[in-house]
């Protein structure tokens, strides 16, 4: 079985009650169990972390090495500037997805850049929070190859 | 039930061929018939196009001008240039998801900028030929919102 | 009598019906039936042309080569980038006007650069199917000079 | 009866003496006299205005407001760096058609920009003084839809 | 008592009349009234000038010269390009504060950089009319520093 | 009554010890006094809050959703990188004003750009620590209207 | 003995008529000519393909895998923006020159960029038509080593 | 005897109090002054022209059409941005020196950007005043030959 | 006797386990031992800090504010883009050396550039670990003089 | 008989033995005994140079003033910025085709760029040190037209 | 009595042979020749030198430091790359004027940014062989104040 | 016992002459001094060159080709912009260590820029003429592992 690790950045506390016309109205709660309850299906054990700080976002990370197999994250803002994030997952060296709500495609310039993407295995954006399930989804087929 | 065109741009008749460290050793066929087999699951009826021209593409694209629900599209190296294709999916309308095998982001810089991805519903990319299906899932739970 | 080929690029064959708040509702038979109509008045004979496919509109440029006095083109996305139809245009020393039927001025950046202007006689943006009457009328002054 | 002004700006009182490979051998005199010849066929009330002083410019289209129904601009090098004659324009919104006698595309790089452009109903460049009866002409038919 | 210009460049005189979703309801005179109206309260002597020629506003800039305490300017559009009147008040050696009445940093990125400010007290934005009050507050209170 | 927050970024609780001949003599104590001395004329409840971490400061931001009626926030460094906070400011939807002490625009390069200011209803720079009472008296101006 | 495909791009059928001040009087076929009359001294097999299609261009040189020893092509402008047929050649990994009639160095600045020859064995331009003998001949020598 | 227009831009007016540091102590009226004093020795007949007006410059270029031999022309911060006279220059094809006080390239980046030097016959900086006199000797050697 | 604290940012707690081809076998254990090793025979007293929290670092920056002669610091990434560590480091006034395990030159782009290196002493870069005791033995003799 | 110049620009003394992964094994001498072996088939008379100080590069450009028909020059990194080469080559009208052993546009950024190549007949790239032969004989062709 | 060394740059040597529309027909010994006819006017001991070796110019300036009171210098294309050269003026601390022969804003964009300018009293261009004259005057004088 | 060879490029023999406030008081020949008097402690033999003649210093490295173990340079201003000096250090693949005395990223823009480091073991600088001493420190170090 393996185990991944749900990583949710900065704001994303606040789904559900941000800007709902660009990022819905479920919760991280909601997502939350939603991927929870494929676990049985997928054979995966999960666990979640989120946080509007980078520092703890680089601790929870460095938590996975030699203890996870993979990290699903959605780095909010991090991900346009946060190149401590980024050598964060360059040190554990845990195969990571990159999760947008949005279409950061379709807003402001600087959501365009991820200073993460390059070291993904992949990224899924512009997918609503369903996303999530196909990250995790993704991220797993990834691990069998 | 859902009616969804697969287009799949330049070069991609190759796959399976063409740079496997790269791309993998699934053929096009061998993907479209992955698709083909989650239709009942799915409810949803597909159609597949490939071609290494762009007003082919483009002539695909408009003929789901009031006949298709959704577009899933790998437009190659269109990607990066063919304001053509991005007028062409503006003129019909139709959602579409764009979808690259490869993780665009970790490779030439050319590479990371899309030209279509702010007209989409959203992009997938680097998570192997494994992402046509995320795609279509993807798309087809955002024609339910 | 001048002859003149009116050239139509890509996803021009979808006017009416491509959204219409940009381009307008009249259909590019209706903006041929009024050229048409003023064939007699400016003693010109009129062709015209319309393909989504950039060397099919190469082909029928070079077909203008010591065979047409001039060529009013909408080169829709092709404007931005195709390299290829300017050298066309250089080729046949064919004189041309370049048309657009919306203000590319005000819309997204891509749009602000033509890679054909730089050949043309002139330009004409922003007035609607209105402007290949004015596009004609201009290369006719011009070529009597 | 619709009321417009047409506007020459900075250097465009030596036309005619002015680098006449680049701009011809008519004066603005000649010029104004044909487009009042064609106020009975196009039932328009024309007035001319000519400055070399941008803030002149400015006063004369702020005069336009809630009094005329259109402005034919040529704003000459004003064009490429006048955000204070964009901001008149914005400021008294009436529609107007910019016109330039030479190709600017195909000139020096800084006149390839306007800083107008986004603001007007459409552009005009590269078809000599003929020019000018063209854009009044598509700023006219612009005006009845 | 303290010597202040308050300064207003192109097109604040159709204030009120001028785009007012951006800039307001207010007239330029009723802007003047209500700084007026704090001349006792602020022990200040207040004078007013406007105009749409950048030679104007140079002028009355030098008028300041061994005249003036400071200046309170509104410089429009030529906030962003004009250099002369940067070196205008490099040259009398004036303290001014710059101010505008919508917030430059939300609109079109030309608005984003001031030629002036890096010789100004301070800058104020987005604060709508009463900004001018604001920025009168600010430079007298500089000026006892 | 309204009720603001006013947050100081990184660095500002050294003001007074820090570089003296930028940011005057005050401390952040003496300017928190201040603004608390106004509340009563003001007919308003101030809050402080002061971090050094940017993840403390999106909590505080957070704090405010449906709890403040306003923002005044000197960003400090983070004014230039955080995307993050700037997230955090759109997700709550409180009106904020952005102050900085010194004059930015006459600083470094980098100090140029404000990844906030496009959101906030405008900014006050270089006036000092007194800036502070102005865009508070700002503030409330604007949310009056 | 080896087998070369001489691709030519478009607007090279115009050859000889086109712009001969820059590419000179040769027509493609006395080019092609030239060649076959070379491949008993270097033991090679020649075949050519001449369009104005970019994606026939693909085409073809998709038919070159595991069949041709070497291409040698001018792209004409679509070596200025063709990734597709970039990655078409990537796809086939068959050695290929790039060759171009006219010094591309000495011309417009769009022609100074080939996005093709990062993966070329070499190229050779402003040698006039002479420089396909050349390319052959660099090809060849290239495939011994 | 050549004629000669000696120009001054904005802020030239100020010489002698403005930023003597920069521009020295001499004012314009000793400039002319001594100037004056080589009419004799060079064979020349001088005319100055001082306004802080674009457009009163514009008009004085023009006034030296088929009546004056050459231009001695400081253009003040003009220099940078001033297109309008730059076209004016060109219009009335009257060589000119263009002479700037102090040494333009040891300044703010924005004055190391001349938009009239290609046209100019030489260009001068950084002498001081003297430099006007080598200006004038400069542009009469050049009318020599 | 000299006091230096040596401040590690974001990662450095995973030397030895982090990419070590990069950044070598040793822990930052190791290291600080290594460096107390010296304190005899440099007459120093060190403090050593460690934290991916940048908030962290800013705190610990702080309190050296008349408490320390000298910093050695190693920002990780917060080299390239934390504006608000090197406002913590002006805002103290202690010289301070950075030191980089290894050559940033050498790496991706965004690794080239550190916001920090010019309050600094000096820098050193890829000379492994040892560069601490480098940048250390730096630091104190650039106090002597 | 034709008289030509090979020259040889800094490190290429070190053919053979610097890198030889890039550049092959081949010495410089063993390249000019190949042309040299040439001479009698192709009616030429060669004089070879080499050296790595740019200005004896320039010396040895000079003495082909009136003297030779023609340079061979592979200019090594001089290539990327000397201008001062350029002017040299410029200034003695001699035609000369670059050449350069591997394909530059494959390598590091700078060697993308040639400061020298707008002023050559013709450019060779990355067909080994057979392109010596190769420049020569296109050099030759070129003098005969 | 003053000292002053005029230099010149790469290619000056030819002068008058080298490409004489832009450069004229002068030869350097002729401009020699003329500066030392000055020397009793101006009460001025010149040295020259010469060379297309940047080492060697810089060896020259070394050779000013306590023994020149100035230096006039042609760089030739050292202009624009040489910050060698640079240093070496910096270190002399030898004031120099910076003189071009051809107006080199009207010429290639390369030529438009020198790399010595900041650090010159003046610099003088497009003026002729005349230029070097109104060079030694303006240092001359400069030396004065 | 390692063999060095310590190389200094342009302006460097000026040590001591030259900026002081920048480079201090020490000249080259006690810097070389300080050094030798370390050979004994590192078991190293020192050799020295300096030239301010790049040409020179490619054939100085050349020289070290199969008999040095390390280069120490501080390639003065070379450092910005000899992809020559880059070369030579490919081609003789010896390890070196970059130093500068001053602190680079302190100064001007274009120091920012080495086109050497990407190739060095590691880069000094800031730290005086100390910072040889740290140099020779590092390389030893680094050849040691």
């Amino acid at each position: 079985m393996k185990k991944v690790l749900v990583v949710n950045g900065p704001n994303l506390n606040m789904l559900g009650r941000r800007e709902p016309a660009i990022y819905g109205s479920d919760s991280l709660a909601t997502i939350e169990a939603r991927l929870k309850a494929l676990t049985g299906e997928l054979d995966v054990k999960l666990e979640f972390f989120q946080s509007n700080h980078e520092g703890a976002i680089i601790d929870a990370i460095h938590a996975t090495f030699s203890n996870h197999d993979g990290i699903v994250i959605n780095p909010g803002a991090f991900t346009h500037y946060s190149y401590a994030i980024r050598d964060a997952l360059a040190a554990v060296r845990v195969p990571f997805v990159e999760i947008h709500i949005s279409n950061v495609h379709a807003r402001e310039a600087f959501r365009h850049t991820s200073v993460l993407a390059a070291l993904a295995v992949g990224q899924i954006s512009g997918l609503g929070v369903y996303g999530y399930e196909l990250a995790l989804r993704g991220l797993l087929r990834s691990l069998e190859s």
